[in-house]
């Protein structure tokens, strides 16, 4: 028997998947709701309102600069609670291995999510281990399910822009997506595109501090910030002018792009929030986005009208406008 | 575009993921929760302890006798949950698709997930929708995560049996393993074999109705009766006995099981529940499971010793006792 990969008994609940639950996922996870290795894991949320969230991760490669599938997992199910104004709590974890995965390299995805929860304060309390023969699935899959808990007094919803609000974003767009592609596509640039995968719970903490009244947070992963920006307007019947000078995109980023015909409106973020807010609140919230480490570049890049509901466009550096629709079709598969 | 199909760019966040998750999902799930379309539910939970859990499904075949991976995974999750007591009260579901799955097995599998999850009385509050391309994982694979209540005064866990106690099952051990293992090597009996799949929350809440003081309670799927009561044992620091001749067993399962060479010991059940209980709750206990449509079987299986701590024997027919250790190896993959 290979002992160096993952073998089809590791997933069958017996002897071999309690070896690898213990030795590998409880002892890197390690918190008292997972040892009490029970069918579910109990756990107490407080009072308040309980957002729950779920994402499976599928990216390939499954490291890339920047990250890898773990760390992003933990990540983006973080950030799907913080744009509810949540405070991240408990994650769970299911795992879909291919037969034959190099150990080594389940071991370091296990630690990345390990050390991102452990960062971001949040526990992995439950978990679940399948592996299916090889072919059946590319190298690992991963789901992660989230819970957190809303303070009395948030009310943040893709509902609540507002004509009159600014659209705020806490620094450069395209960053994960074009990392990824780079890396797959085995495109090399003078300086390595890194992913810009975070946990933005902590940045929307300080946001919520200073101006609890934010009405709308999003982070914009598949399909970028021209899909969120448009599933925002839709669900606020409200209009989106984006400026496109405003639009914080690096160098590198931008020419990637250009050279694979990629509009970095359209690529996948995963550590970048878009919040809409009234535009009072513009200054405090910027101050205190830029004075945390993840939102060193923030600014405006946008405001909502009151006409064009539904439609996000784009006033182009000459003044002129477009449409910026949702993404169609696939330009990036498996990029999260 | 074969239009009859799953296609990569239904999971690229964008316009098609949109039509495809309010189009389907959405309108099959539909609930207030789900219909806000934000990163996150926002759900309530009133006041106790939580209980969370998670599962990943990759069943093989899809559809079975008896049921189909959707149905399976809203089953499997909400039992996780009634196995701690809880009362089950959100699901959230993470689908990965093969590019080329047909809508119409998409539909169908969407629909008994909805089905199943009205039957057992939840929400699924949240969802997400990867595709990745042909080959790369097998037809669908399911994560569904849930979260319930467990009343005040309840406290069962792996960890409570006590020497003394009586091991009660619903109902005959190996129907949905063999379900599914005939189903997959295209085997044909008189009868057809049909997976036990159901959600367990109802029978539960009956037992505790009348004996709150339940210690454990399990569902033996993978790796079946015995390597759930192993677990149990080792949890517990205590020795379980269990009774060849009290064991239920179909004749057809039986006779399955023994032209394939398997122990229905360590066959996967989707629909039984193992408890644990003090011996003046048995009469009690078994008079509710009985005159429940799924415990119409309930029977004593065994008993909780003090010697042999963390193990489990098997008293024979002819009066010989024998270890029942944990599976080793894989004797079915893929079967949930």
């Amino acid at each position: 028997m290979d002992v160096d990969t993952v073998q089809l008994d590791q997933g069958s609940g017996g002897r071999a998947t309690h070896e690898l639950v213990e030795g590998l996922f409880v002892s890197a996870f390690r918190n008292e709701y997972l040892e009490e290795m029970n069918d579910s894991a109990l756990v107490s949320v407080g009072p308040g309102r309980v957002a729950v969230t779920t994402d499976s991760y599928v990216v390939d490669p499954i490291v890339f600069p920047g990250g890898n599938i773990g760390s992003l997992a933990v990540h983006g199910t973080i950030n799907d609670l913080a744009m509810r104004g949540a405070t991240p709590l408990y994650l769970t974890a299911g795992f879909i291995i291919e037969e034959g995965l190099s150990l080594e390299t389940l071991r370091m995805i296990v630690l990345s999510m390990a050390e991102a929860a452990i960062e971001a304060g949040v526990f992995i309390v439950a978990g679940d281990t399948k592996v299916v023969h090889r072919g059946k699935a590319d190298k690992i899959f991963i789901n992660t399910s989230g819970i957190g808990i809303v303070p009395d007094g948030i009310d943040i919803s893709g509902r609540n822009a507002r004509a009159g609000d600014v659209v705020l974003i806490n620094g450069t767009i395209g960053d994960h997506g074009m990392a990824v592609l780079c890396k797959r596509e085995g495109l090399a640039f003078e300086n390595e595109i890194r992913s810009d995968s975070a946990a933005l719970n902590r940045l929307v903490h300080s946001m919520l501090e200073v101006f609890p009244g934010i009405h709308v947070l999003r982070d914009p992963t598949r399909g970028g910030v021209a899909t969120t920006l448009n599933e925002i307007a839709s669900q606020s019947a409200a209009g989106i002018r984006l400026f496109e000078e405003a639009l914080p995109v690096r160098d590198d980023v931008a020419g990637a792009c250009e050279i694979l015909g990629l509009d970095p409106l359209y690529v996948a973020n995963e550590g970048k929030l878009l919040a809409c807010v009234p535009p009072d609140a513009e200054e405090p919230l910027l101050r205190v986005m830029r004075a945390h480490p993840l939102g060193r570049q923030a600014c405006r890049i946008g405001e909502v009208v009151e006409h064009d509901a539904g439609r996000v466009f784009l006033r182009t550096r000459i003044g002129g406008h477009r449409l910026v629709d949702m993404l169609r079709g696939e330009q990036l598969p498996r990029i999260c």
